[in-house]
């Protein structure tokens, strides 16, 4: 808050609980508020969120439907993200998993390679985040398949959309990357019916969000063997409680919701600029259509 | 070797140690050839390694030192070569070796994230290997400095030469990749001296050959806290003895020489273009300096 009152001259910033009279507030800035809070605001002219996905607003069922929301797409953020997409896939690509298996039984063995531009790549979702990584992934030689809700074009990746297209999507797919924007549509999108489109022994890489996997049709897919791997950054309840199995599965890779992190320095920047094109009545940035929620 | 009659006809292919008169052999394709072997054939006009490197041929004190030889140069397994300095660079820059051990201890945490801009990872060798490796890299966002014998230049990456670089290299370089060619001169490269001139905390990744790194140093750089990990996929001796160190060490992961695989298919393209060229009288191609080694 400290970075936003420096460059916002005369900004008045105040901290929830602490909002003094609810009547003053006409910017909020959001991350997972409780429930109802935003209704109480009632001059409130612009709601950004503290991070790229905009669910945790718009499952508030008293969220003030008339108020814009903007997201936080913060270029940083999206490079991460691609960071953490590339590492996923090659983690699974090159074996890697298997190879860290070989060091404990000090076991020094080649496995075979499928060349990288028969290797094909799903990315789901093609917004900001999904793009940038499917263009990274085409970028080091893989056959990139892209599906979105609607329509889109990627440079270098065959892009399909809309239920139609998600059996070809899906069937094609050796590693599918999730890059979707959790709205209430595609919650539990990937689950046992979906995941059987894919290949057996396919690989799940999830930097979206939690609720877009049924956890127990995911355990069941890689215990049964339809799925050889999955690299998770999110999952249905964050922090993942001690007594989950995903924990110790031999076959997963988790991180704690760190594939884009919220750079205050990067983010204040963004937001500030959007607090000025409100305050000289300039159009808004990256605000959502509330809507399909992205 | 089917693949090179199928390519090229009338060819006569011969497998060692069946070569019967030593005096037909015009061409040798060679990996790791016994010593002295080469010198036997006295009608032989070109060398082929098949592999990228050559150490395994010069250091052969009876190679015919007027016959050319020709590297392996295979885009193939330049991808992959990049693929796993990408990955590495990316376990240690997105600390994938701490959140491995947070999930062992079922522990959500998050840890600080240098922003990729500010991270800079030095590449050591810039031939074929080096110079695509520091493009990738860069084309992520890293601050990439370069280091090669002689001057180069790579767009995007800040390239020093020479041993009066060498300290500035290092001293600036938080994640190291190693991808210099192994010829004589630069052996042991990597010891307690130079790895000293790393910030403290460093990494280092190694996919070039392992004589180039002195393991009792690197032990005990990385048990003094000098490095904070290392990612190797050669060793001074391979494949590694079950007894040695390396295997088990906490800070060390590793892989068994496979980087960059030579891929049948495409590396008989390359040799067999060699081999029209030789016949056609045309220059050869992908030649070494065999004074330099590379």
């Amino acid at each position: 808050m400290r970075l936003l009152r420096e460059r916002i001259t005369g900004i008045d910033v105040r901290i929830h609980p602490d909002v003094g009279d609810p009547v003053d507030i006409e910017i909020a800035l959001a991350w997972k508020a409780p429930h109802g809070l935003l209704a109480t605001f009632p001059r409130l002219k612009l709601i950004c969120s503290l991070g790229m996905g905009v669910d945790h607003l718009l499952c508030d069922a008293d969220l003030p439907r008339t108020v814009p929301i903007a997201r936080l797409i913060d270029r940083n953020m999206i490079e991460q993200m691609s960071e953490y997409a590339l590492y996923a896939v090659l983690h699974f690509h090159r074996r890697f998993d298997v190879y860290e298996r070989f060091q404990r039984d000090r076991r020094w063995q080649e496995l075979p390679l499928p060349h990288t531009g028969s290797r094909c790549v799903g990315v789901m979702g093609l917004g900001a985040n999904g793009e940038d990584c499917a263009r990274k992934l085409a970028a080091l030689g893989f056959k990139v398949l892209g599906w979105s809700r609607t329509p889109k074009h990627v440079a270098g990746v065959e892009c399909l959309y809309g239920a139609e297209d998600l059996p070809r999507f899906l069937g094609a797919t050796e590693i599918l990357v999730v890059a979707l924007p959790l709205t209430h549509a595609p919650a539990g999108i990937l689950n046992t019916r979906t995941l059987s489109l894919l290949p057996r022994g396919s690989f799940l890489v999830n930097l979206a969000r939690g609720g877009l996997v049924v956890e127990v049709d995911l355990l069941q897919a890689l215990n049964g063997g339809q799925l050889a791997g999955a690299f998770l950054d999110v999952t249905e309840q964050e922090p993942l409680p001690a007594n989950n199995p995903l924990w110790s599965h031999p076959s997963v890779r988790l991180t704690p919701h760190i594939a884009g992190l919220t750079n205050p320095q990067t983010a204040v920047e963004v937001i500030a600029e959007n607090i000025r094109r409100l305050r000289s009545g300039a159009p808004l940035r990256d605000l959502i259509d509330n809507e399909r929620g992205y």
